[in-house]
C-alpha cells in the first residue's frame, strides 16, 4: 500500500480502490478458493493465520458502479456483476467451483448465483467497451 | 451494454465488471444522491421511475480485491473501499454528505463509515499505483 502525503492548501483527492468479499470463518475458506478460481487469481499466501485479509490482487480495467433500488424492507447490500461473452458456460464454470444458481432474469438475459458462503452475485453480458481486452479466457 | 458474440469453440471470457449498491425505496433516493456526490459523478436520469437501476458510469483504473475473515456468526457481504490521500479531511466531506462515522480502525489509520441506508464502506490511504492519476481532486 502506498500512502501519499497529506493535503496542500485544503485539497485532497478519493476514489473507489478496494472491494472486499467478507466472510465469517464458517466460509471463509471455502470462499475464498472460490473467488480464486472465479477470477484466475492465486489467493495470497499468509504465514499468520490470524490475518484477516487475502488479497487477489489488483483487477485493472473499467468498472460500472450503480445504485439499485431492491424491494421495500430488503436488507442494503453491495453486489459484484460478473461479465461475460457467454453466460450458460460462466454460469456452469462457477457451479463446478462451488457457486450456486439462485435465479434466472429477464428470460435467462442474466442469473443470479451465490458464492460458497451465500453472497449474491451477478453473472450477466459485458457492460464495459474494454471488456474484450480485459477478460480473462476460459477454455 | 455490448454483448459480445458467444463462445467458440468452447472458450468464453470473464471478468468483474460491474458494482451495484443495492437500497430498499426507504434509503434508495438519500444513498443515490450520497453515492454521485461522494464520487463526482452525475446520476444517469430516467424518465421511468419504476426503473430500479441508477448508473453513475464506468469508474476507470485498478481495483484491489480481497477476502476478509469476519467475526464469527457474521453476515457475508461486499463492501468498498473509498481510497484518499487525506483520510481525515475524506471522512469530513463524507459526512457532510450525509454518512456517519462508524468505527476507527487501526489509531486512525483508517475509518468504517455509513452511506445514509447503512451501508458498510472504508476510508482508507490508497491500495493502487494508480490513486494519484485516478482519483478525483476536492477543493
Amino acid at each position: 500500500m502506498s500512502v501519499s502525503p497529506g493535503s496542500v492548501s485544503g485539497m485532497h483527492k478519493s476514489r473507489i480502490g478496494g472491494l472486499f468479499i467478507d466472510h465469517p470463518p464458517e466460509s471463509f475458506e471455502a470462499s475464498l478458493a472460490f473467488w480464486a478460481a472465479a477470477t484466475g487469481r492465486e489467493a495470497e499466501q499468509r504465514d499468520d493465520p490470524g490475518y484477516p485479509y487475502r488479497s487477489l490482487g489488483r483487477f485493472d480495467g473499467e468498472l460500472l458502479v450503480e445504485l439499485q433500488r431492491v424491494g421495500e424492507g430488503t436488507e442494503p447490500r453491495v453486489h459484484l456483476d460478473v461479465d461475460t461473452d457467454d453466460v450458460e458456460a460462466e454460469v456452469a464454470r462457477l457451479e463446478r467451483l462451488g457457486a450456486r444458481r439462485l435465479r434466472e432474469v429477464e428470460d435467462g438475459r442474466f442469473w443470479q448465483m451465490v458464492d460458497p458462503g451465500g453472497i449474491v452475485f451477478c453473472v450477466i453480458p459485458p457492460h464495459t467497451p474494454d471488456f474484450d481486452e480485459k477478460a480473462t479466457v476460459w477454455e
